[in-house]
């Protein structure tokens, strides 16, 4: 795949996230325009629903663009969603005989403000990524017994809590809960003292599963709409205390963070790569019937309070053990019914090297190994007024398909009523 | 509290679930009506839809009851919650002057197809009965440890999965999954062979909270818009080999049945009953400022295919350590935000007897002692046939409020592709 040229002069150049190879869908409003559905070209949005009003583009009977949402959009299909493809492709190109009717529809992305680009129908994470749950295991529970004897046979996942998943921007209030020290006979209630980040890939699920109709993984992946950065906010002392026997809950409750753009799998397929040698065969239901992954650079990077940004960790996609097909086979696997807009984390993506850990908890080694910054404070957890931003890309021949960022900056917890 | 009466006769004997005191809500259609809310009372449904197009009910200036659910006289909030209910206690009243104008409104519950009573939001499943979470604790840790150490301090929950909450008499397919016999080396792929019930009350969040906004346990009580019986189908052994670390996934997302009636919790006020003393004193965040339990009883039945409908556990959903409004604070306490139609499992309720416990896990101990039907046969888990009927009432002077049947026959897995 080389890289395409627009006659929009920012999506031309290496280091752009929004070339004309990416064209990613997300939601933005202005002091003029109320939030409805754009795609990123450069540092300009398409503004969709102005397109559909003017009938150039058409996808359906009923408007699907002037809403803050892509969810209609993932109703009409993947048939549909390539004919967006080619049809935004053919419109932005450079040799475009249409640039001149297009053109009044481009709003400077400075201009914008990014929402979400969908309605969350539910949030799954999962656990996927096996440096992750190897380092979180061997802490736990030992070097011997680091990987639970499911998890070279099953995605591990849970059900996670879409009424507070954000865009990017969004400020992190650090959450209230029961922590209890190691040494105390009883909990007590307040502020979580150990507020880490996950780092994740989101994948979008574009459309929907009839209840008790399992899907293989061919399918699953025909159903995948799109990826998002996401980060797993976690209350490490809150998830210590509650999560025996039924798992994380107001742990990881009070937020998860996406970026704003849905990157669409078409733009990804150049970037497509094989999960790792198995351990143990998969059963037939998890067996991939081709590359499933993206190789896919991802960064870690904190902002402290006035200071400077600064990259704690880098890591890649290709680091997953399952791919979002598989989690998703399995998650309809029992007869679970699966919508559009499902919202599935991949779980913490860290590679094998110190440097390349997902979550404080693995770069701090729980808190006995804290992190030096450039300003010279440390880190273990959070503190109040940290910054942290996601960023990822795969890179092509001369471009690169990105993700634009996920930051979320952290807010004092809240007085309780 | 004693006994209304209404024009509507069959409201007035001391065995319907429908007296005028309960006027509970639900979704109903006919062969000529299409899916509505509408109250049900005596053998009848009041069609709302129509009331309201006749301006003899009007909650608010759009209309609210031509819809096949009822968050949306949910996000009106308890005010008009109450001011509902007055006016429908006075139509349906013996001296109600209204009488000719109501009286055509009414369809006999026969003619009806009763549907989910609402949209649900977000589903989440507690694990606050504590008979229930001895005897499993006990079956899989040793009577010593049976109750993990969080135990009597949180009300321990998990998110579920909303998308497969089905009305009652929604057949129930066997689940397929991931299963690994203890002496398996590994796990194997197929059809659920430990298909359980689990009896709970399901709690319906009738009101909003924004992120970040934690509250105390008298809010959320005057959050709940109502209640109804609920079934937590679980597949046992699906459930064993996935669980760890993470908690229950694929094991409880096939399905999970409610009661197509929701009580409100206005109806269940003479019913109000304290939750039991505790071991330890309750975190200030989860203290109840006065009785916030129901005393309601419930009964288990089974119904073999062909056979006869025989009662296997009876219990009290006053065997509750927590409250619905104490697991609801405790979902808010993070800053997690809840939304109108959110629907909590109170957890399965059993009482102290072997009689009164609400899954055959626990009634067949771990499939060690199968109980024995009416006709013979044993049950350790459930059949493909076997029907389950869960019913519920508050018994009052004379009358009862009842929660109509909560039913689910289980029918043969699928193949898998």
């Amino acid at each position: 795949m080389t890289r395409l040229t627009s006659w929009v002069e920012s999506a031309n150049t290496a280091d752009t996230d929004f070339p004309l190879n990416n064209l990613p869908y997300g939601v933005f409003s202005t002091n003029s325009l109320e939030a409805r559905c754009g795609v990123a070209i450069g540092d300009m949005i398409l503004d969709m629903a102005a397109l559909e009003e003017e009938g150039i583009v058409t996808l359906a009977e009923e408007a699907v663009f002037d809403v803050p949402y892509w969810n209609d959009v993932m109703e009409l299909g993947p048939d549909t969603w390539a004919t967006l493809r080619t049809r935004l492709t053919e419109m932005l190109t450079t040799d475009s005989a249409e640039q001149a009717k297009i053109a009044p529809h481009l709003v400077p992305m400075s201009e914008a403000v990014l929402h979400m680009p969908m309605v969350v129908s539910e949030y799954t994470d999962f656990y996927a990524g096996r440096h992750h749950a190897t380092n979180v295991g061997t802490m736990f529970r030992g070097a011997e017994n680091a990987l639970p004897p499911n998890w070279l046979h099953i995605p591990i996942g849970y059900n996670g809590r879409a009424s507070t998943v954000v865009p990017s921007g969004t400020d992190i209030i650090r959450p209230n809960g029961q922590l209890k020290a190691p040494d105390a006979d009883t909990p007590s209630f307040g502020p979580c003292k150990r507020l880490d980040i996950e780092l994740e890939m989101g994948a979008i699920v574009g459309t929907s599963t009839d209840m008790g109709r399992p899907i293989g993984v061919a399918e699953a992946d025909d159903m995948i709409f799109g990826y998002v950065l996401l980060n797993d906010w976690s209350a490490r002392d809150i998830q210590a205390w509650e999560y025996q026997p039924l798992g994380p809950f107001q742990a990881k409750a009070f937020a998860t963070s996406i970026s704003p753009w849905i990157v669409t799998k078409a733009a990804l397929e150049p970037f497509r790569t094989s999960t790792p040698e198995r351990e143990f065969e998969l059963l037939p239901y998890l067996q991939e019937p081709g590359p499933m992954l993206y190789d896919i650079d991802l960064s870690v990077l904190i902002e402290p309070e006035g200071g400077q940004q600064e990259v704690i960790a880098r890591t890649n996609y290709n680091e997953m053990y399952y791919s979002a097909a598989q989690q998703l086979a399995h998650h309809a696997s029992s007869g679970c019914a699966m919508n559009a807009g499902d919202l599935l984390g991949s779980g913490t993506i860290s590679g094998k090297e110190k440097s390349e850990r997902g979550s404080l908890l693995e770069l701090s080694w729980g808190g006995k190994e804290p992190i030096t910054l450039q300003d010279g404070t440390t880190r273990s957890f959070l503190n109040d007024g940290d910054t942290m931003i996601l960023t990822g890309h795969a890179q092509g021949d001369g471009y690169r398909i990105g993700f634009g960022a996920c930051a979320g900056k952290i807010v004092p917890a809240v007085d309780f009523p």
